[in-house]
């Protein structure tokens, strides 16, 4: 089994569109292009890589495809917002087994959300708390109008870890958070009460700069989640189990 | 700033291509397609999915991109090994500051990687022991060799994370581990030094299932490696510095 990331690069750059998408990356990091940053046109660009319009063209369409360029309709081709970074970007919609891939990340919240709380607590400006009572409250909203929180709910989690300082921090929270909610149904009531309840003592420790008390809140909010998903996990599986029995 | 990876996906599903791609990566997943299986041909896919033939293609180069499908010459297109699993797949090489990407991923890896070493020290499998010993004493001949082992040490990582039997943790570790010896010349003896000691240190541990050795051997690896990059990044960064004075 290939493992490792940077094994893919090399099988990859073997085409002439490939090697052009790699040219034309290179050059937006020289350049030190942004998202303000037209690319330079296909005309240009095949006269400095020395290939074909087409090329260029292919090239181009592989850095869409993979979020490094955005076309805006009737603006042109621009580096995206967040170069390189994609949906899903380990593939888990991909993983044969669901279950285990939710209890996997679970476990990997545990670890390292209370962490990232108690950094939140400690380096959180002003700025960012306006941020995260404000992504509180529309969690909260959410909730109250009864509509599918999840999304504001991983907002609200990235907003804690935009608070520590750290440019990864934030990148990671949509990946351990994925299929956290797959089996958890919304609607539960217990979980709608325990998340009003557990962001606002998260919230409340970060704004009092109570890095201990910031962590154990975490901890103890994403062991309720944890919880109830190994529960609901169990109860589906005996479902599918007994579903199988009989149709044999 | 656009911060959350969901969102991007809306933006792309509105061309054609785009939502065919989501329409056989949907066909992927239910029928569980691995990398034994060849996708159902341009045509079928065509029938199926009521476009037409160009359109299927061009949904298919967005999935080969994507490292979602590959194209085995002379075979046919299969699906990908770890399917939807792309280099870089946070876009570290388009961040302007290099410098504090590394410093925030050895945070990261200060906090992540004591705990990955302590949860294997509980699960490694036999199986496991011996992936990791061939994994530690790779590297050690890269160094005894005089040659650069920056990416098999980052397989011996790997292969830590495997002992964990967490199914995430391993797809971690090349993340957090990119740019770690981006500025570290590998060169240097007293790195070459700390990684041969320090890796037995923990390979020991996990082999005698002593949790609390292998957590504390890994902190006093990750850390020592870590003073050393500041120490570095601190001396490039006067040298910078002191370079754009005199260009004044």
């Amino acid at each position: 089994m290939k493992e490792n990331f940077f094994e893919n690069i090399k099988t990859n750059e073997s085409s002439l569109p490939e090697r052009t998408a790699e040219q034309i990356s290179k050059l937006i990091i020289e350049r030190r292009l942004t998202s303000e940053d037209k690319l330079p046109s296909e005309f240009e660009l095949a006269e400095l890589l020395h290939v074909g319009r087409g090329t260029v063209r292919e090239g181009i369409k592989l850095l869409v495809a993979r979020n490094v360029l955005e076309i805006r309709r009737g603006k042109g081709t621009f580096i995206a917002s967040n170069p390189g970074e994609v949906p899903d970007p380990l593939g888990f919609t991909y993983y044969p087994d669901q279950f285990r891939l939710a209890l996997d990340l679970a476990e990997i919240r545990s670890q390292l959300e209370p962490w990232v709380a108690r950094m939140a607590a400690e380096h959180a400006t002003e700025k960012n708390l306006d941020e995260l009572r404000e992504s509180c409250s529309v969690v909260e909203q959410d909730i109250l109008n009864e509509q599918d929180h999840s999304k504001n709910d991983v907002l609200f989690h990235i907003a804690i870890a935009k608070c520590t300082q750290n440019l990864v921090v934030p990148k990671l929270i949509p990946i351990i958070t994925y299929a956290v909610t797959l089996f958890v149904s919304l609607t539960e009531s217990r979980l709608r009460t325990e998340t009003i309840i557990g962001h606002r003592e998260i919230l409340e420790a970060i704004r009092d700069k109570d890095s201990r008390r910031a962590e154990q809140a975490m901890a103890q909010h994403i062991e309720y989640n944890r919880a109830l998903l190994e529960e609901i996990i169990r109860k589906l599986k005996k479902e599918q189990a007994e579903s199988s029995g009989t149709s044999l």
